[in-house]
C-alpha cells in the first residue's frame, strides 16, 4: 500500500519532465498518496516541482502544500503566481491554510487572500491569521458542523447536508443558542437513531470539553490526549463557538515539544535536522558545547589550586573520568525521572521533601553498589588503601550531591517557568562535573593529605 | 471545566466513605470525568476504592478501569467477583478488555470472559487475546461498522442504526464484498449526501490504507501519523477485515516509544516512574551507571601507563574534564541528530559518507572555534605554550572523533535491529571518556613529551 521509493524511479521521473511525458507522469503519481510525492519533490529543483503539481489534482496538491517542508514551500511559490496559490489554499483547512500563509510576507498573504473565490474561507483565514502560533487559536480551524439547539433533527440533518459539502471530515456536531454560544454536542449516532421531530435540546450532550482560544497549545494537546479527544472546540471570552481543533494537530503539538526536550537533553540550542546545512548546524551546536567548555576550563583552574597535592599522589589524577563520569551519568538519570513525571502530572503532587528522600534513598543504594566495587578495585590494582578510601567515599558523595541536584534543578527550572528539560542537559554534566571535582579533591584533602 | 484537586476535598471523601454518607460521593462525583476521579483513587485504599467504584455509572467505572495503573487495578480487582468485573469489561471496547484482561492471570480471565452477558463481546474479546501486544492485531477492537458493496445507501442507513448501538464514536464504515474481504471506506458524509437508492458500489473510496494484523505497532502509529489517519482498517492474510485501530491508541505507541528512547539517552534500563518504590528505581538505575563505573576504572587503569608523565606535567591532569567532557557532549549531539533523523526518516535516506562528510565539515567548524578558546585561555593562566597546543589539538581530535563515532554508532545500532537511541545514552558517553583520554595523552605523547 504503501510506495516504495527508488532512485530509478526518480530518474524516469526526472526524464519524463524533461521529454515533457505528462502520461507516463500522470499515470505515475494517479495512484499515489500526497506524503508518498512528497520525498520525490524533495529530490527535484523547483521548477519540475511545478511541473508536477501542475499535473496533480487540486485535493492532493493541497495536502502536498500543507505537509512540505516550509524552506521548500517557500521556494516553489516562488513559481506560482498568487492566484494559483490562492486556488491551492481553497482546497485545504482553514487551520492548515493560516499556517502556510503565516510563513509568507505580508503582501503575498494580503494578495493571495485577496484571490481566493470561497470569501467566506477568506474571511475564516484572516480571522485564524490573527492568532499566536502557540495558543489555541492558533491550531483551530473554521470548518464546523453547527446545530441550533432549538431545531429538531430533521432541520439538523438538512444543515449537515448544507454544511458537510465544507466538511470532510465529519468529527461532532456542535450545540448553540441563538448567540453561538456553546452548549454542547451531538454524535452522529444519536442523529442517526432518533426520530425527526426529536428536539435537539432533548438529545445533545451539554458536559463537553472546550477551550478557549489562548490556551496554550501544549495544554491543549495534553488535554485531548487525556481525556482521549478526537475534536475539541473552541470558545472565545464569551463563550461563543469559534473554530475546533481536531487530535492530529494536537499530535503534532506533542511531538514538536517531545523533540524540543530532546534537543534540550542533547544540548542543540534551535530545532535543526541532521539534512539541515552545516553553518546552522553548526550555530545550533556550538553554544552549548561552548558553556561545556568553560567548565572545563573552570574545572582545570580549581584543580589547579590542587597541584601541590596531584605532585604527592599523581594516582588521584587517573580517577577523575570516573568521578565527572559518574556524577554526570546520576544527575541525568534523575532529572530525567523528574522531568517526565512533570510531563504526565496529574492529580496529586508530591511533596518535593518527600521526592528528595526516595531520591535519596535510590542513591545511598546505588551508591553503595559502586562504592564497594570501586574500592576493591584501586585495591586490586596495586593503589594504597587510602587512596581506594578517598575514591570511594568521593564517589558516594558525588552519587548523592549529583542525585539531588538532579532533582532540584527541573523542580526549580519548571517552577520558573523554563522547560525542565534543560536539566539534562549539558547544563546538569557540566555542573556535576564541577561539583565531582569539588567533592574528590575536598575529600581527598581531609581524608589523605591532610 | 476540569477539577482541581485539593487535599480538603480527599479529606472530605474519605470521610464520607467511613461515614457511609453516600448522597455526598454521588453528587461529588457526578459531575467529574473518571480521568479526574482517578487521581483522587490512587489516594485510597482497595476497599475505599470499591466503595466509590460501586456508585458510579458503569460508563465511568469502565473508563476508570481501563486508564487506571496496572498494578491499581490488580488490588482493585481482589475486591470484586469475576462476575461483577465482567459487567465493567462489558461497558468498554474490546480492545482495551482484551488490555486488561491480559494484565491477569488466566484462571481470573477466563472466569470473566465466561461470566460476560454479550456473548458476542466476549468472543471478541477472546478473539483479540490472541495477538501479541506489539502488532497491530494487539491494538485493534472488534468494534466496527460495516457495510456490503452490493447494499443501497437505505439499507445502509438501518445496518448503521442497528450497528451504532455498540460502536460510541463513529469512525469510518468499511465496505466489504461477501467475503468480508476489505474493499473500502464510506464517509458518513457521502451517505448523508446521497440519494436513498444509490449503490454503496458507486460511493465507496477503494483507495485506503489498511494494515495486516502482524505489523509492529509502532509502524502502524507512524503510519497514521504520516497520512493522518483518525483510524485505519486491520485485515488477516487473506484480506478480511477483523478490526480497527483509532488514533488514540495509536498516539498511546508513539508516545511509549518516545520515552523509552529518552530512558535509553537517560540510561534507565527498564520503564519506571519518579513514584515507583526505591527498589525498583535502584534496579531501573543501577545496571548503567555499573558499565559507566567499569568505563571509568578503564580510564584509570589506562591512565596508570601515563603515570611518570603526569609527575613530569601534573597541569596535564587539569585537562582531563575538559577533554572528556567535550567528547562527551559531541557525541550525544551528533547521535541525537542522527537518531531523530532515522526517526523521522521518509523517503530518500541520505548516504551514509555525506551524512559524515557534513557531520566532519561542523566538527571542523565547531572544533575551531572552541580550540581557539581554550588555546588562548592555556596561555593565559600560564601555563606555557606547549601544554596549550596540546590541550588544544587533543580537542581538536576529540571533537571530529567524538562527531564520527556519534554518528556511526546509532547508524550500526539501527541496522542492526537494536533502538538507536540507545546511543545517545551512557554507553556513548562512556566510550568518549574513553576515547577522549586515550587521544589526550597520545597527543601528548607525542608533542609534549617525546
Amino acid at each position: 500500500m504503501q510506495y516504495e521509493l527508488t532512485e530509478e524511479f526518480l530518474e524516469k521521473v526526472k526524464d519524463a519532465i524533461d521529454a515533457q511525458n505528462d502520461a507516463f507522469l500522470k499515470s505515475s503519481f494517479d495512484e499515489m498518496y500526497a506524503e508518498d510525492i512528497l520525498p520525490i519533490l524533495y529530490e527535484l529543483d523547483s521548477h519540475r516541482q511545478k511541473h508536477i503539481l501542475n499535473l496533480l489534482d487540486s485535493e492532493t496538491v493541497g495536502r502536498i502544500i500543507t505537509n512540505i517542508d516550509k524552506d521548500t514551500r517557500l521556494q516553489l511559490f516562488k513559481e506560482f503566481e498568487p492566484k494559483e496559490i490562492a486556488r491551492f489554499i481553497n482546497e485545504i483547512y482553514s487551520d492548515d491554510a493560516a499556517d502556510i500563509l503565516n510563513t509568507l510576507p505580508i503582501k503575498s498573504r494580503e494578495e493571495i487572500i485577496a484571490h481566493m473565490e470561497d470569501k467566506e474561507m477568506a474571511g475564516h483565514v484572516s480571522e485564524l491569521l490573527r492568532y499566536d502560533d502557540d495558543c489555541a487559536g492558533g491550531l483551530m480551524a473554521k470548518e464546523l458542523i453547527i446545530a441550533r439547539v432549538d431545531w429538531n433533527v430533521k432541520q439538523t440533518i438538512e444543515e449537515i447536508r448544507r454544511q458537510a459539502e465544507n466538511v470532510e471530515k465529519l468529527y461532532t456536531i456542535y450545540v448553540v443558542d441563538q448567540n453561538d454560544v456553546l452548549l454542547g454536542r451531538l454524535s452522529l449516532k444519536k442523529i442517526i437513531l432518533a426520530n425527526d421531530k426529536t428536539k435537539i435540546s432533548e438529545l445533545y450532550e451539554d458536559d463537553i470539553h472546550s477551550v478557549e482560544t489562548y490556551m496554550d497549545s501544549q495544554e491543549v494537546g495534553e488535554l485531548m490526549q487525556k481525556y482521549d479527544l478526537e475534536s475539541i472546540p473552541v470558545v472565545n471570552v464569551q463563550g461563543k463557538l469559534v473554530g475546533r481543533i481536531t487530535i492530529d494537530d494536537a499530535v503534532d503539538v506533542l511531538k514538536e515539544s517531545a523533540a524540543e526536550d530532546i534537543n534540550a537533553m542533547t544540548g542543540i540550542s534551535v530545532a535543526v535536522e541532521e539534512d539541515d546545512t552545516v553553518w546552522k548546524l553548526s550555530r545550533a551546536r556550538l553554544p552549548w558545547l561552548i558553556i561545556g567548555m568553560f567548565g572545563g576550563l573552570l574545572g582545570a583552574t580549581f584543580m589547579g589550586l590542587f597541584e601541590p597535592q596531584l605532585i604527592l599522589v599523581p594516582a588521584m589524577a587517573f580517577f577523575i573520568p570516573l568521578i565527572t563520569a559518574t556524577g554526570g551519568n546520576v544527575g541525568v538519570q534523575s532529572s530525567s525521572l523528574i522531568v517526565q513525571s512533570l510531563a504526565n502530572n496529574d492529580g496529586f503532587e508530591e511533596s518535593n521533601l518527600k521526592r528528595l528522600w526516595r531520591v535519596s534513598l535510590v542513591a545511598l543504594l546505588n551508591g553503595f553498589v559502586i562504592c564497594s566495587i570501586v574500592f576493591v578495585f584501586v585495591m586490586v590494582i596495586g593503589h594504597p588503601p587510602k587512596l581506594g578510601l578517598v575514591v570511594a567515599s568521593a564517589l558516594f558523595c558525588v552519587v548523592l550531591l549529583a542525585s539531588i541536584l538532579g532533582t532540584i534543578t527541573p523542580l526549580i527550572l519548571d517552577k520558573i517557568g523554563i522547560n525542565p528539560a534543560l536539566a539534562s542537559g549539558p547544563f546538569i554534566t557540566t555542573a556535576n562535573d564541577l561539583l565531582g571535582l569539588a567533592v574528590y579533591f575536598g575529600v581527598a584533602h581531609l581524608l589523605y593529605l591532610s
